[in-house]
């Protein structure tokens, strides 16, 4: 598919404005400016829409937001393939590298943000906090919830030491991997878990990416 | 880097032969015929070797394998990440996808066998059964492993159901959302979690992926 397609085409977005994962979404549509061709369908977590059967079996057999409809009826979840495809339809990607060193080592860091601070405050949120509500958190583990806080605070170190030695998170260009990263803080954020000071690295890039409009418009950040 | 640049190179990755997530690269490098640039350096995950502090310091922060090692020393962590790379070295990609298309439908069926079939089988091996052994494991949450452990099987069920539509993981090519699932199943039979006997599709699918070379041949199916 080429640009020139998707301008008679229109892509819907399955989403919860301020949710930390669709942020990475809208954060990377914006990048791409392709949020014109895209209408985006609410669908309520605190109300648990995104667990409801219908959901599960017509848009996302994992029951998360967000998900990308195209015209053709084609789902694409995850934020990671979801970036992978709108950063290639023009063929001149920006958030997920050129060269397959860029590729492979964007995909790493990106990875490595969702495991080690973005995953691991979501399952805090969901275990170790009210999270969404008793009606939609049937089963919590505060345990294990904990614990994953505690990793979310090491990973905020780790990515301070990465950062006082390069600009962005995969290198010396944005991309996706630093999206991610600002995922992982707009959870932090929602769970009350502070950068903690001595992070001056990761403050600072924080700052740097609160400059970027694509990332300062999102409801997350403006609250909505 | 091309083909010709890596003719000179030679690449380390750091390897548990046995592994289901070392079994997914090495699936890879067969495939793209490169097995004979890799020099393997065995990590031993039964000693904890993945989890000392020099290995986590100099090789991975999220203390896994595989890690790919490249000549000049960049280190490129994380299976689909190592799998982008390698596939899209000499420019002619058979895993990964051509079309933004297919680069996000295999992005998010690989995450989907993360998600709900390796992943949290590696979980429960980790937490519900003995895993590594008391030096290696030093926390465990069983409760969060048997959940998991559920939440596998019912992912089997799910890759059953796509299967029973489509050739492969991803649509009507083999690719890396293949060795993902691959993956998961040689976890399974690790922890003794049968494939059910009603999902048939699935059964048939791995079947044929047993006949296929680069399969067949790895340590984790002929035992070593």
């Amino acid at each position: 598919m080429t640009t020139a397609a998707l301008n008679n085409e229109q892509l819907t977005i399955y989403d919860f404005p301020v949710g930390p994962y669709p942020t990475r979404v809208r954060i990377a549509l914006a990048e791409k400016q392709l949020q014109s061709k895209v209408k985006f369908e609410l669908v309520d977590l605190y109300k648990g829409e995104h667990k409801r059967p219908e959901f599960i079996e017509q848009k996302n057999y994992s029951g998360t937001l967000p998900v990308l409809e195209l015209a053709d009826g084609t789902l694409i979840a995850e934020c990671t393939a979801i970036t992978q495809y709108l950063d290639r339809l023009d063929g001149k990607p920006i958030l997920t590298g050129t060269t397959p060193l860029e590729q492979g080592v964007i995909h790493m860091m990106s990875k490595r943000a969702e495991i080690e601070l973005l995953d691991a405050i979501s399952v805090y949120f969901h275990h170790g906090t009210p999270g969404l509500g008793p009606s939609v958190e049937l089963y919590q583990n505060p345990e294990w919830g904990f614990r994953q806080r505690d990793k979310a605070l090491r990973g905020m170190h780790y990515f301070d030491k990465v950062l006082q030695q390069q600009t962005y998170v995969a290198g010396e260009r944005f991309s996706m991997a630093d999206i991610t990263l600002i995922g992982g803080l707009v959870f932090a954020a929602i769970v009350k878990l502070d950068i903690p000071t001595e992070c001056k690295a990761l403050l600072d890039w924080f700052e740097r990416m609160m400059q970027r409009p694509s990332v300062a418009s999102q409801p997350a950040f403006i609250g909505q």
